[in-house]
């Protein structure tokens, strides 16, 4: 039987959203933590702490006791955004000027550092109890998107990216965190190690496919809902899952005309029709599924009544099937 | 009665040293582990691990129970150094190319990135009765460094900065990291809270006069044994408790002399000139002394046999009446 004192995502964010409000920083040095509240109030989905939430109700946690786990996610994530957002040399985040743009470059880099600390600060509010292995888990999947990030920088430099590695990529960078996300809701629940480590393959296989259906996204989006640009990737040469499926499968004739494409001015076009001459996105699609295959299998083996799953099915099959 | 268990600082920077050499890093992304090891082997006197050390030993703690604590705060010391050196565009550190003149800004600032989390998992293996207070003294240590790097970047463009804050950016600059090294071997220790907040004061109070020293010394230091080029500070036009203390001393002549001298070949002498006239190396040397008096009194009161306190009291004259 399915609990009552299970939440929707909209209710699960509202939680969210009231935390984040009501968590204040410092008023000194104000260019120091300006940056923090205007990232943190910059908006988006709050996919993250929202999963954490959903995986310790699936372990009968209270959104109180893992309020402070979601809140060092969200925290974390949004610093990454800064940090990443240097490096990428990105001028807008959510349609709004970047923390460097807006506060200068030494700004950015050291409000960041000081928002990973608040991230630390909120984990060590969880209960006593579960104090060691839900840093354990923060640590880990910190240190998991640092590492994923660096890939990804060093890709843009490297010709002979190969799928294995791309896939390992957005693992580290999108899915460790999505997964790390939903172990730090079971542990708050007090959840055993197995069905923590189960959640986690959720929630990373789960990620993985997410990335996946992004990139698809990016290429076969509808622009008038798809929120960022369409044909992105292509234009900037992003080393993806279709791209690097596409030099794999493509006639030498085809790779000639791909190299020539540098700055054609319908290069958008051109690639996607090679990606449809190829099927890619049927190969992407495959793959996609292959990932949420995964991750539903892993969700299958928790020891708790199916009804109280469907929150996250429903959840992930909304994420699966969106269009922006 | 001294206890025979009290290490001398040498015998605990061996320790240190052996530690940071059993450290592990991931071996893969390599571009983003390799900084790590560079900056932490770039030598240094370890002076916040072995203070931290002595002073969980003046409590009766021992090497072993101490050391993640000294990793941590040797480990984010260091990852401030990377991150501080991006935001001084520094090229050389110790000697050696800085980390982003090495690898570039965007590997500085996410080795920077991950470095903190290493010095986060350091801190976890601390005993689990003290985790908690380990981490609280940690993460507000951690935050001071930020403020305190935040306001000395803010000062250089600030025209209005008084002694009274100038002293308080040293003071979280420098200071509370000294301060946050001792409690942090104090709550190792099991020490009281106010036994670890007397230990703290000694730390940050020792800090604010180490960092006044050091400004003695930019200015009246021997070329020959001071490791930096003497008159740094008044050819970047520093705003030191020195210049400060100047401005605030000088006869409009003065001032007017002082403001013209902008890119003059002769600066060091001539600021030089007005601090002898001004004796600003006697009030620098006497609120240096202030502060090492705070130091010794917080000490003093700390309940244990005052011979326990002597390697302390040594290391603190030793790093006052230094030439380098």
């Amino acid at each position: 039987m399915r609990q009552d004192s299970l939440h929707s995502p909209a209710e699960l964010l509202i939680h969210i959203e009231q935390a984040i409000k009501e968590t204040k920083y410092p008023s000194q040095p104000a260019s120091l933590y300006e940056p923090i509240s205007y990232i943190m109030e910059l908006g988006g989905k709050r996919l993250r702490p929202i999963m954490l939430l959903m995986a310790s109700e699936l372990f009968n946690g209270t959104v109180k006791a893992a309020l402070p786990a979601a809140m060092a996610i969200e925290t974390f994530h949004n610093f990454t955004l800064i940090h990443d957002d240097i490096m990428d040399n990105a001028p807008l985040r959510r349609g709004k000027q970047t923390v460097h743009k807006k506060w200068g470059t030494n700004t950015a880099i050291l409000s960041g550092d000081v928002m990973m600390v608040e991230a630390n600060k909120h984990i060590t509010e969880v209960h006593a109890d579960v104090l060691k292995a839900a840093l354990d888990t923060f640590n880990a999947t910190a240190q998991g998107v640092c590492e994923g990030q660096q890939l990804d920088m060093e890709f843009e430099s490297r010709d002979d990216v190969s799928i294995a590695e791309y896939l390992n990529m957005i693992r580290l960078k999108t899915a460790v965190l999505v997964g790390g996300a939903m172990k730090l809701g079971a542990i708050v629940a007090h959840a055993c190690k197995e069905e923590a480590d189960l959640i986690y393959q959720f929630g990373e296989s789960l990620g993985i496919a997410f990335q996946l259906q992004d990139d698809i996204l990016d290429v076969y989006g509808d622009p008038e809902k798809f929120g960022k640009q369409v044909g992105g990737d292509i234009l900037s040469d992003k080393k993806t899952y279709m791209r690097l499926k596409l030099q794999e499968l493509a006639s030498a004739d085809d790779l000639n005309q791909l190299d020539g494409l540098k700055h054609d001015g319908d290069k958008v076009n051109k690639v996607t029709a090679l990606y449809n001459t190829y099927n890619i996105r049927e190969e992407a699609t495959a793959i996609m599924k292959k990932y949420l295959d995964d991750a539903f299998a892993a969700l299958e083996k928790i020891s708790v009544d199916n009804s109280n799953k469907e929150p996250l099915t429903m959840l992930a099959n909304q994420l699966m099937f969106r269009e922006s």
